[in-house]
């Protein structure tokens, strides 16, 4: 592994504690996009936000916001841990556009416009039928736009992610998700969504998730870098990153609460089912932060050149937040 | 009037428009401590902060936050009006102290321990007890003077104005009230309080709203400025300001609410009375910021020096606002 490489993980849903925390730091991860939200409401989040502001003081020795791609940089150089703030689903701005702002404000880089189900904003990708970004989801898109907030689209259906890579002003992201020619779920990504990334710009950040695995957890770190090497190929080496969606420390209840937040009274199984509802097996060669130098050493093993190795692990998406945080009236 | 003396509102609650922005601008005010919130709980105050964010853009010809004390020199060398957020209440933290560094984050950077009745942090000064300042209230004024938010303590009750002063490790502001050597009510401060501001460096503005003075609303201007050359006498010339409490453009209900929010099924009059219900009339020497050159003529003519007049009407406020919005650690 190159330890002067940049490293950033465009998603990990961690519950976190000092020993995490350190696994981090020691893992050479440079910057994480952190979950702060699924179902959560705007006073929930700020519940949730409120308790990073603890982390930033009690491991202050161990992690730092990051509030623009610079503090990223900043981070490296002081042997920290970045952490960016993002929403999965865009319960925290409930039914208020104004609140896009606040919440931009408050550290707040990336949000999603949809989790599995329909929201406000746009369908989700486990829906019967994608109506497309909403009259409010236009809105909110063009005030992230303003304000320097990423569009995510990991957990949106399919028409309501090419409508929002039209309508954006700006490119938009698919944080953690794989192609579907590397597996069939509806989590993962059409050829057609993948070039519209491409051409407009965007970015996908590759899930070691087992469900968006082939073969699951016994998927090799051979076929999961032959992936990323044929993605490459066809939408260019400047769009892709990892987007681990490393899940750590968690219970099942956590798992539910994903999955069935507050919309159902029934169990909502999502990418899993009644047999094995619970947590996946992470491949032997990525269970937790520690093993992301596994993948930079499966892609210098699998013929890419150190420059474009290091595009994946970091200097892809160090770039795109560059462009992607800053207001739009200064950029 | 010194057209270049920096001229700081210590407070006005206004339901601003255009035009009273102009009138704010044109006064020569260089900046204005905003009411953001009485009774409303965290929810509604994103929704007044996300209100005033529409402010700075639609209206940023006029009007600019200020979220360090610097912000009001860049204000008055751009000719517009810095606005600093506060609170009369403490209801926007609810009962989390978390709050309060979020809130910071937004740029509030003054709030009340309590607005005439008890709150969860200390006394208002319309109750017959004063039970001084609770456990949470502790808590809460370690964290302000961690964050930089300024204590304000101007519809506080006298016991737990004094403990505030005591228990903070920064100087508290009132910012808007009267000495009750000059007209007793229960919203002005006893001698014992005012010396108390003056020896732990604090501040206190001077009110012209009716109730706070001396004959109401045939007040002199001379009688308002031989007040304020008495208390420069009592507690020194550095800690006195201005803190006008000027209320525009409100209705009756606008006036119900913040006397009664949601506490009481009656109506209480709060310092008004069954037979003067509604907003009292202002003194015609001080109808609106335009009239703010009146007040320093009026120190001119007391015999007040240049500079002590530029004191009063906003250098002590700057250099208070200066030590008081940094956080802690970078003091």
């Amino acid at each position: 592994m190159k330890r002067d490489m940049l490293f950033i993980d465009g998603l990990q849903y961690i519950n976190w504690n000092r020993q995490l925390f350190e696994e981090a730091q020691q893992s050479g991860l440079n910057a994480i996009h952190v979950t702060i939200a699924y179902w959560e409401n705007i006073r929930e989040t700020l519940q949730n936000i409120g308790h990073w502001n603890r982390h930033f003081i009690n491991h202050s020795d161990l992690i730092m916001p990051v509030r623009q791609a610079e503090d990223i940089l900043e981070a490296k150089r002081l042997g920290k841990v970045g952490i960016i703030f993002g929403f999965q689903n865009c319960s925290p701005i409930e039914d208020d556009v104004k609140m896009v702002e606040i919440l931009q404000q408050l550290g707040v880089r990336i949000m999603q416009l949809s989790y599995n189900n329909q929201s406000l904003l746009a369908t989700g990708c486990y829906e019967q039928r994608d109506s497309g970004i909403t009259r409010f989801g236009r809105e909110v898109i063009a005030e992230m736009n303003r304000v320097g907030m990423i569009i995510d689209m990991s957990h949106s259906a399919e028409e309501s992610t090419l409508q929002a890579i039209e309508l954006s002003q700006r490119p938009i992201a698919i944080t953690h998700a794989n192609p579907e020619f590397f597996h069939p779920a509806l989590r993962n990504k059409s050829d057609k969504v993948l070039h519209a990334i491409g051409e407009s710009e965007g970015m996908i950040g590759f899930s070691l998730y087992p469900f968006h695995l082939h073969n699951g957890g016994d998927c090799t770190n051979e076929e999961f870098c032959a992936m990323i090497a044929k993605t490459a190929d066809m939408i260019g080496i400047d769009r892709i990153g990892i987007g681990s969606d490393l899940c750590q420390n968690w219970d099942y209840s956590t798992l539910e609460w994903m999955r069935s937040g507050r919309w159902t009274t029934t169990v909502d199984h999502g990418e899993g089912s009644a047999a094995s509802p619970s947590w996946p097996e992470q491949p032997s060669w990525f269970k937790s932060s520690k093993d992301i130098g596994n993948i930079a050493n499966g892609l210098l093993a699998m013929g890419f050149s150190e420059q474009d190795t290091a595009k994946v692990m970091g200097e892809n998406w160090l770039r795109f937040f560059r462009d992607s945080f800053a207001p739009a009236s200064v950029k």
